[in-house]
């Protein structure tokens, strides 16, 4: 049995094999229950008429106020998308496969519109239009990932590209008053991983009021053990980390300790108020 | 003929009655390109059915690093719902009919799980966490949108929840390194608006590089007067002004030039470097 043989079964739980289930299943609501991060993608591109409907659907995506504050870059042109792997830290770029976006957050276009008709700047430096910024181009991103996925497609988010977002400028040009959020890959599976478990809902989902984790000590323990049953295809030698213990030992490392995004958005002019 | 027929003829174009056609439609990319925003909807609630399929759709969302730093609130008590229109700036929050989400940023989870484990917290203060939060609360919003647009209900993105963050964190007693950064509402449609043009792909999407609005001005002058042509419910008093007039005009009022957003998210100990 191969060790990436995602039915091994001293591995797995049915619970991690099968997707939820709903009261109203249709073919979004199960598209979107069978969420699972493809990591690798066979080398068959995205055909036109595939590519063209992941555009149109990005476009049609709802916006805050508006202001359309997104921009959605492809990035084809193989040194393009090796600078893009490097920014993730990912090795070997030019061997990943898979259709590349980058959703941009754009207060950009708006300066020059405000430039243009003589009208201050500065509300476009302000946290709250950043943030509506970043709603903008999340909701671009997920509505992509949703469309993908309902044509058969796996997806990729990229939150790694927050690891060198200066490169990221850099390789795309981007101007002030941008910022690269987030990447994502569309392609063709070339790998059939697990369902990966979520913290219980009586964890993240209240009524009225904020769920304290304190009260759920039972609900969490259970679901590190379910974390632990987890096959991750990326480190097939051994099991998983229960997720307190990821929590507790991941984010404590360079990468996180010494991040540049501060420093890079304020040289953007976002965020700065 | 009223006032609110959305049908109304020397107000319309074909374009604007009509959801946009992709290559490759299936239910999920015709539910995407059919958004519009709902403003109002009718008393009836939705079934136990339905809230329970969204809820489970926001359950199963993409996650950046398996962080799951998001949480959602259902806002069920009149008094809360009062107090979240409030924050938006809505008045007569007790005639707001729908079920009403707040996606909130939660970084407090994690701190709890470090904390107990006896490490440093100082990762969950930077701004790289914070936007990886904001990656996970947009997701989830997004799905909960999509989802529930595919069965038939309406959605209205409430962004207006910025408008005064300290006010929804009193609300919903949510804790230290918590944002509620979206409300959503979600109702059977009460109305049935056109669909909103959006700025010329051209400018907002490009190919290895950033996408200059300076190179598209006769794009841009063509949005204009098909935003011109928009009949927005809002006010059937007169037609909508341009785009590129709304985001010269608009963006410069008080509730973006005093926004407290920055001073509550560093009161909250998020994105504080």
């Amino acid at each position: 049995m191969s060790a990436h043989d995602p039915a091994a079964p001293a591995l797995t739980t049915d619970a991690l094999r099968e997707p939820a289930t709903a009261p109203r299943l249709n073919e979004t609501v199960r598209t979107q229950l069978s969420h699972r991060t493809i990591r690798t993608f066979t080398e068959e591109p995205l055909d036109a008429d595939t590519l063209e409907t992941l555009l149109q659907v990005a476009h049609r995506s709802p916006t805050s106020a508006f202001q359309q504050q997104v921009t959605i870059i492809r990035a084809v042109n193989p040194d393009v998308r090796e600078q893009i792997f490097d920014a993730c830290g990912y090795p070997n770029g030019r061997e990943i496969h898979g259709e590349l976006f980058v959703f941009v957050l754009d207060l950009h276009r708006n300066a020059v519109i405000r430039e243009r008709a003589g009208v201050n700047l500065e509300p476009l430096e302000r946290t709250n239009l950043f943030l509506e910024g970043a709603q903008d181009t999340m909701i671009a991103a997920q509505n992509v990932a949703v469309a993908a996925q309902s044509l058969g497609l796996g997806v990729r988010y990229l939150g790694a590209v927050l690891g060198d977002p200066q490169l990221m400028i850099d390789a795309l040009n981007l101007p002030e008053r941008t910022f690269p959020l987030v990447g994502m890959l569309v392609g063709h599976p070339a790998e059939d991983p697990q369902f990966k478990p979520r913290l219980p809902r009586a964890i993240t989902q209240g009524v009225d009021t904020y769920p304290h984790i304190e009260d759920h000590d039972e609900e969490l323990a259970a679901f590190d053990r379910e974390v632990e049953q987890y096959y991750d295809l990326r480190d097939t030698n051994r099991r998983v980390d229960a997720f307190t213990t990821q929590i507790a030992s991941r984010l404590g490392v360079a990468k996180y300790a010494n991040s540049p995004v501060r420093d890079v958005l304020t040289a953007q002019k976002l965020a700065l108020r």
